[in-house]
């Protein structure tokens, strides 16, 4: 998902200078890595582990600055640092030009050189963004919950900032200033390790946005990548215990299943999104055709477009032969069971499904297409195929949404709403820095306010415990 | 921790009898461990994976019939355990003298054994447990927050059941009905592991509890173990990704150490705490001393309890030569850095400490007692040893008192109160399932609400994303 932000942007006071406490801290050795030998990431050696947990450590002791760090100084350095992405475009699209030349050497697609190039426009976009956090509010110091005791002792329990983050993640450089722009915002020190695809633009826009928070008064350390030690320096990160407080990896597939795998801190999955749209019985087809066709269609590369439709076999004959005539003209390849190749007018190829396509997160113009005798087959088919990201419900029947919502495991529900609406920006939380699909800790669009823990804070008087 | 309640148990209505879908679940083969062969946890078979992923997977099933049972069913459920329980009290005390007699055989500590032991009285406490839970407001359901977007979508984020709980957990047999009480009330299966010491009682208790369970019409598989499998099935258990959303390891150092190292499914850390009390320069001895005794001896085998004493070089001389002698008649072994030594009367003896004492989680009459020069050297102290469970600080300083809080980065921070007020039970949060030290997801006491996750729902009416 990409950031996107309603709020315009805003001032920000003045920066404070603050101190950098240095102190050692407990961290475990990695361990090796599994010995079915299935990981694709490097081992690391010694001197790359050592490197990469002074990197953390470092970050440790920056990110107890930041901690105590007021939001208008932490406003302030993310408009410092806008303007000085702004500033540095020219250097930036430079270095974002040897990672375009070495991508076409590699035979990159055109689309993942678009998404990898980077202009003065695309620049100033990202930097706008840091300005549109700037304006979110700071979840840091919100007081969760509160009560004095009968024993008279006053407890709350406060938002803090979460320590270290590690964000691993692939291609895109913007989803470098994002990180570094919310992880900032929350009070946390960020270590980077991005793809290799995205290295020289990744290197020079950590450069620059290092000198531009020494500039405002904070530890350059509050940024770092551990970009140059490649993949083992991705291993080594995620066995960093006692340094690094959560990690965040942002990617397909693969990358999280190699990153849960591995790590020994703690991890947030993210992002794989296998979307179900489920046409009831009694779905309105002018109702079901929009939401699918925005669901599957309006951006195919992202998490929350669908995968696969689901027809209540009652409404199939209604509602799929004017479906894949759309589909078709949308561009869509459709994959479907028998019924709907049945239900599929003269001249609309339908690909014969295999359980493979109800398996498959597509993240192209392909659409699995299946027809269920009911809602209990709907629910059965979703319970076993889907990734609980986001699935939806069309349907006038009240009864129906009801047991929709109540049994379907997935991060977000839809009711006669496109899937594309599981966005932190779409959901009015603001920017995300990914979409958890696990149940810990976040669940759906991660914001601010799930870059934080909390504390609890107890006020007595001499009490002790009877 | 123990669970502690304080509300008197109430009666529920009668249960209805849930449907028990089944349905086929994606599940991750387990990895081999480490290479490195530290694991103290035997590799599982093949046919012990098979065998605890086959009781996930009824886990699973199980969970989703009590996903969406109301509160009046859980509660009548808890009763009608807590009843079967004490029932059954002469079978379960049978089967603990089982464990008794062969702890005794391997050599088992008096004070293990106690804790080990079960009575009619112990048993109908542990009962009382489950009527208390019962009492307690059920978490799911509960809106966290919810809007209307600009664009006219309704939005809720709704509390929901994690769906199955994976416990390891050593020896007090009393754990093993508090662990299924607070699954069971929100929401969730749970799959057990416990201690071999306790074995004997444990099954017994599983297979009381299961009856009780069918008994109400709720599947006997809410409730399951996987001690028949050994430390293999423990193994099992923490790869069972997709089957166990949430596993909590509860007891020692090394059992903590072994699941974070090994487990591919999301784990929460409990339970260690090598906690610190500081005594700044101006606190009033007549407020430190019976809070240090308090935390460090009204019970020593908890984690809550404290393991080491700071005190300000100030405030040393007026508070350390009369604390020594009251701890000293305690019972406590101090062992001191040569300040304090320097500073114990006659006939009272310190042993010199080293780096060991200061990261040692004694649970014993020890303590480490350390003068240091200032807040400053206080916290670098407590950033270097402390385990993030709880640290307190005795002053009548306010700029020292919020220093302290802002800068100790622990799950609980006291001023001028005991460490053992960590507790869900003492903090009126009812019981808990164990104590966080960890930032994701759930810190400090774990309850009831910790033991849920949350989901999004989205109604519109055709809405689709422009």
């Amino acid at each position: 998902m990409t950031t996107s932000f309603d709020a315009p942007a805003t001032g920000g006071a003045s920066a404070a200078r603050l101190p950098v406490p240095s102190a050692p801290v407990e961290a475990q050795p990695p361990v090796a890595p599994a010995a079915d030998g299935a990981t694709s990431e490097g081992v690391p050696s010694g001197d790359v582990t050592a490197a990469v947990l002074a990197v953390a450590r470092r970050a440790k002791d920056a990110s107890r600055a930041l901690a105590v760090a007021t939001r208008a100084t932490k406003d302030a350095a993310l408009h410092a640092l806008a303007d000085a992405l702004v500033a540095q475009a020219d250097v930036i699209v430079a270095a974002n030009a040897d990672d375009l030349e070495r991508g076409r050497a590699n035979g990159t697609s055109a689309g993942l050189l678009d998404r990898l190039a980077l202009t003065p426009e695309r620049i100033a976009a990202i930097a706008g963004a840091l300005r549109e956090v700037a304006a979110l509010p700071d979840p840091v110091g919100e007081v969760v919950r509160g009560s004095t005791l009968p024993n008279g002792l006053r407890m709350r329990q406060v938002r803090v900032p979460m320590g270290v983050v590690g964000m691993i993640y692939e291609a895109r450089p913007n989803v470098t200033v994002d990180a570094v722009g919310l992880t900032l915002k929350s009070g946390n020190a960020v270590v980077l390790r991005g793809g290799s695809a995205a290295a020289s633009s990744n290197a020079v826009i950590v450069a620059v946005l290092r000198r531009a928070l020494e500039e405002q008064g904070l530890p350059a350390d509050l940024v770092q990548s551990v970009d140059e030690h490649g993949r083992a320096g991705g291993v080594a990160l995620m066995h960093a215990r006692g340094l690094v407080d959560v990690l965040v990896p942002r990617g397909g597939a693969d990358l999280i299943r190699t990153v849960v795998r591995e790590a020994t801190v703690p991890v947030i999955e993210t992002g794989v999104g296998n979307v179900h749209v489920y046409v009831d019985a009694t779905a309105d087809p002018a109702v079901a055709l929009p939401i699918l066709l925005n669901a599957k269609t309006q951006r195919v590369g992202v998490c929350n477009a669908a995968e696969t439709l689901l027809v209540h076999r009652d409404a199939a004959a209604g509602f799929l032969p004017s479906a894949l005539v759309a589909l078709d003209e949308a561009g869509v390849t459709v994959h479907g069971d028998a019924a709907t190749a049945a239900l599929a007018p003269d001249g609309v190829a339908v690909v014969p499904a295999t359980d493979e396509d109800w398996a498959t997160e597509y993240l192209s113009l392909d659409l699995a297409v299946r027809v269920v005798d009911d809602l209990d087959a709907a629910l059965t088919h979703i319970r076993t195929w889907s990734s609980g990201h986001t699935e939806a419900i069309i349907t006038r029947d009240l009864a129906a949404s009801e047991r929709f919502v109540a049994e379907v495991d997935s991060a977000a529900v839809m009711v006669n709403a496109s899937t594309r609406f599981t966005d932190g920006g779409q959901m009015g939380l603001g920017a995300e820095i990914g979409i958890s699909t696990q149940k810990l800790h976040a669940r759906g669009p991660m914001g601010l306010g799930e870059l934080t823990t909390t504390k609890w804070v107890v006020h007595g008087d001499g009490h002790v415990r009877p």
